[in-house]
């Protein structure tokens, strides 16, 4: 379909974070095939079905480049605080983790949440692949992330049998808009027979790879010196006689040293060293601040200048009250109290869009010529009157409440 | 109305936080008489009309402890980031400030606001008195506080006058639930003479007392040293070809040594000393969290153990994106990033509530015999059967959406 879509203000989501007023975005074949002025633009292309938003910012899509729908149903299921107290909740109440009875409608719940927030393209970690179909057949942009879990030497090859059939599975619905992929849990959670078998795989797929990656204190401790939480943990929940890390930090990164594309997500405790070998190899790191607070009590220090890409997820709802990403957006602008509010404003809609899309090696993520035509609408009529212009990125953030529109292809899917 | 409320669970809000499962809570004109088991006390008073709501959490309606409903329309007018750009902003525009022609609308909306979130008590400042009948005719439980501000010595008495009468009017409504009462603005904004006769008035008053009290850096310099931001501000905007302040910090103070009960706002810039003369008095600090961060980028420290009674409110919108208690609530939840959160969630709660009512001297927010029946009800099911009930507050302050029922005196006002 062709189209010219038009809107008071634009956010481009380019480096400099340019705002143009009276967009005009034309669409064919779900890409972006030129941007301008949204009269000049009807004029020129006459014959274009054409509508303008009065009111109303259109911007990419929204970037959710990190969740878990397979957790959609554990909003109030787990203790927060500690990460430690946390992993304990949901090891001790495994039976409620999926509640399979309710699951597909908490799913649709939550693909509905984030349609509604704006987001058009997820990075979703499916760790059994019950969310495979709702996601492959949902509106959104989908990279599917098969996730590889088990640290136990006896179960790697039922483990391994088990992912190579969900990822053969999930192949089978690949489009433009599903994208299977693979994940690594985490280095403390992952053996590294089973993990060296995945990352091979990863090595011949076109798609990026997502691992969680120094969450904790406890995961450094751990892989560091072996000891800590994870010690207890191996040693009681899983009777292990005398555990040991299967890598140092180092030796896991070196997994990812010809990967093409990977998201590290969370990092809270990576220090300079891993953070520059991130940076190094045009990888990404995925922050959710609202997971981390109530996990971690901390959020990724956003002002140092070692980061890589940053893009921004919500985490599942295991680890989060709801998949809303302006809640995020904002949840972080308030979160990162000292941080200039003008400039965190556009970084944070950057890691939520262009970021997003690059940390997904996705051609969506900002308002230009050649970009999938993935574009949200929020209609926000006192944006385009205000005092202070280089606030609006500010304002939109604090009064966005819910899309007006989404297109994932030019296709309207809200 | 007679009549017994119930609910699977009910926060008491008393000092240790007790939750008690199944409550009921006896009403009788206005007041509660009797707390204890929903279903003993059916069977104790068989006469009295009763409801159970099942899958809801009962406590006290949420006392929003500082708000300018005056400034229901500027949620988007000024700018955020810095507190000099922020009064530099609302000076420049005071022609949109208050918006005549929609401000009636907007403050409808806001009490609306205020009630959805579960508000049933406000602090509400009233610089013009063009809140008052709309306030007074509100379900909302009132403390009104006309606001004494200005600081050209040629236009005191006028100001003062203007001062008087808007009091007296704002008394022609007086109420168990509209109670009229005195603020000073602030120590950089009030002449001294003006404010003297007004701390004269405040003594005479039952009600307490309220200012705005170091809020910016720029304040606390100005009081200090007569320099900084508003040197610039009293020279370049007011002409005034020497200004000095009108009090050290301890000559202001000094001003409330023999009110009875009186509220600072803000207090971002409080030392020690300043914050052990509102506890040794008794008073109280309003902390406004969202607004503080847009305004001043901190959060008041809620670790210092000098801090008086601690109450919260949402500011005006002239400062924040809504008045929504629940996301002011959960925003400090995000904003406090390294306190416990378990506890810090309860401690938001009592601010929120029994500290509320402290603040403004009003005989709710507890769930207690002899207490007013303002109350809400939330429908959260999920909390009933939270698998570690230590984190039932946690989990109300992240899921709670809006209040399923608000009752002031007991009369079901949402």
């Amino acid at each position: 379909m062709r189209q010219i879509l038009g809107a008071s203000l634009g956010f481009m989501c380019d480096e400099s974070f340019s705002i143009q007023r009276n967009i005009g975005v034309v669409v064919k074949k779900g890409k972006i095939t030129q941007v301008g002025e949204y009269q000049a633009l009807c004029r020129e292309f006459s014959d274009l079905k054409h509508e303008f938003f009065d009111g109303c910012v259109l911007l990419p899509a929204f970037v959710n480049a990190h969740l878990h729908f397979e957790f959609s149903g554990n909003a109030v299921s787990f203790t927060y605080g500690d990460f430690g107290a946390w992993l304990d909740s949901v090891i001790a109440n495994r039976d409620v983790l999926l509640g399979m009875d309710t699951l597909d409608k908490h799913i649709c719940d939550c693909i509905d949440e984030c349609l509604r927030s704006g987001v058009g393209i997820v990075g979703a970690v499916s760790s059994y692949g019950y969310d495979l179909k709702m996601l492959a057949q949902s509106p959104l942009r989908v990279v599917f992330f098969n996730e590889a879990i088990g640290s136990n030497p006896s179960a790697i090859d039922t483990l391994y049998r088990n992912f190579c059939v969900r990822l053969e599975e999930s192949q089978s619905y690949a489009s433009s808009s599903f994208i299977p992929a693979v994940a690594l849990h985490s280095p403390y959670s992952l053996h590294h027979i089973f993990a060296k078998r995945v990352v091979e795989i990863a090595r011949g797929l076109d798609s990026p790879m997502s691992v969680h990656f120094l969450e904790s204190i406890y995961e450094r401790e751990w892989l560091e010196n072996a000891s800590g939480y994870f010690y207890k943990f191996f040693t009681q929940i899983f009777q292990l006689p005398n555990p040991k890390p299967f890598y140092t930090i180092t030796n896991f990164l070196e997994f990812f040293s010809d990967i093409k594309n990977a998201i590290f997500v969370h990092c809270l405790q990576a220090r300079d060293k891993e953070l520059e070998f991130l940076k190094q190899n045009t990888f990404s790191i995925v922050t959710c601040p609202r997971s981390n607070r109530l996990l971690c009590n901390d959020y990724l220090d956003l002002q140092n200048p070692n980061l890589p890409n940053v893009a921004l997820g919500t985490d599942g709802k295991s680890s989060n009250n709801n998949l809303n990403m302006l809640e995020e957006l904002r949840t972080a602008l308030f979160g990162y109290k000292s941080n200039d509010l003008e400039s965190l404003a556009k970084k944070l809609l950057l890691f939520a869009t262009s970021n997003g899309a690059k940390a997904l090696d996705i051609q969506s993520g900002e308002i230009k010529v050649g970009k999938n035509a993935d574009l949200a609408l929020f209609h926000i009529p006192e944006l385009s009157s205000l005092h202070n212009p280089s606030q609006i990125p500010l304002h939109f953030i604090l009064q966005a409440k819910s899309a007006h529109r989404v297109y994932i292809d030019g296709i309207r899917v809200l």
